[in-house]
């Protein structure tokens, strides 16, 4: 069976994740108290209404219940968050998501139930942060507080034209290339003798403080 | 030498920039016309200086000029954005990062010259939309259009208690379990006899098709 999600809130963030889900090919309600907003996503989600969330008899009247994962978009009317979030957990709905704007908005969602909060800006503001300290590191996964999985450009006389034997980064700095992107293609657990590229994009795995170590390395010069 | 970071606009995004960039030592003057939001960034930035930055003399008298990196985080307000980031080009600020609110927005910004343009709210989205269809996909990595390294949890009895050739995952799926996180330990390249445990993460590498099938299945009943 599909599963049918609700947007409240069609913001940029809300926005895109009705835009997502849609494109995943998932059952969508898309809801906005300004008209305009909602038309915009009348094509894109499966039904898209004009509603304000924080009336109770509105709220049911959507049948609201009966969907499998409500997201909370709204953002600058944090009152108008909190209280559409109080009565979708009062309606019963097993699976709420609410963005926050800050500590305090996420302390009061959580207490009054909120199953996930999340925090687009200053998450993205992090990755982003990352991705502008080092000009090599293109995209990253944290797995824990100390390793993660990077994307390092090979566009640099030290690693392009090497061999992964030459380079021996398990040996020298502890790590593992998984996998290295050439173009569209993507070589996973490239051999010993694989030579890289200018233009390969190396998917690396290990301790950040190792990861740091070899991008320094590699990149100085 | 330390890099030198501007950020101008300390709402969400830009703040959680300052914060980040701080947090790795690197020198940030963060700028903003709201004093409040100065005072907030004062002990944590290098500099904080409350200025309008559409204002050209004033954008000089900073000596903007000599910093690495600015990053235009202003939103609702495009006009300041586009003003402020032209100011910056003419200037000649070498690399300039701005966040769009749409793509029109984009647009303008990348024709006067931005070096990197962003979308955070809408890139969050998209992450969390993807998240939020897989109940066991914790997190994941795009690689490319059509191959991604994504994290999936195991607690489920078709993966936990199994070995790593029990699950054969890279002959019946295509894919690649590139390491698994077990608490705070990461086993890179797991072996093949290596028994899966209930609250294991799973790293998964391989064709984005492969790992919905591999989800599916394994996540079935
Ligand atoms: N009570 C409500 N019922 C329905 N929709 C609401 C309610 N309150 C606010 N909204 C809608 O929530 C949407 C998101 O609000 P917000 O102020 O966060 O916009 P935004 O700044 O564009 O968001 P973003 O940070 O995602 O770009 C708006 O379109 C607004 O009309
Ligand atoms: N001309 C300007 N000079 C300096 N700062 C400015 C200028 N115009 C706007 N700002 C600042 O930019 C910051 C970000 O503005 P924005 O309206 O995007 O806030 P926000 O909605 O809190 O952002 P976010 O989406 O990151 O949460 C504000 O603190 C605002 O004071
Ligand atoms: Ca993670
Ligand atoms: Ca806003
Ligand atoms: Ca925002
Ligand atoms: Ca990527």
């Amino acid at each position: 069976m599909k599963k049918e999600f609700v947007v409240i809130g069609l913001g940029r963030f809300g926005g895109s994740i009705c835009r997502a889900l849609s494109d995943q090919d998932m059952e969508v309600m898309a809801i906005d108290k300004d008209e305009d907003r909602v038309n915009e996503y009348a094509t894109i989600a499966s039904h898209a209404v004009v509603a304000d969330t924080t009336d109770e008899a509105t709220l049911k009247s959507l049948g609201i219940r009966n969907f499998d994962h409500v997201i909370v978009a709204i953002g600058d009317d944090i009152q108008s968050s909190i209280l559409t979030t109080l009565m979708l957990k009062e309606i019963g709905v097993n699976n709420i998501t609410v963005k926050a704007q800050n500590d305090y908005h996420e302390k009061v969602l959580r207490k009054i139930g909120a199953d996930h909060v999340v925090h687009p800006e200053r998450d993205m503001g992090k990755r982003i942060a990352h991705n502008i300290i080092s000009n090599s590191v293109l995209d990253y996964l944290e797995l824990s507080d100390e390793h993660s999985i990077v994307e390092i450009a090979a566009n640099n006389h030290l690693l392009s034209g090497k061999s992964l034997i030459d380079l021996d980064v398990r040996a020298r700095y502890g790590l593992n290339i998984v996998a290295i992107k050439r173009g569209n293609d993507i070589i996973v657990s490239p051999q010993a003798n694989e030579v890289i590229h200018h233009e390969d994009i190396l998917i690396v795995i290990g301790a950040d403080t190792d990861i740091n170590r070899f991008e320094k390395k590699a990149m100085s010069s």
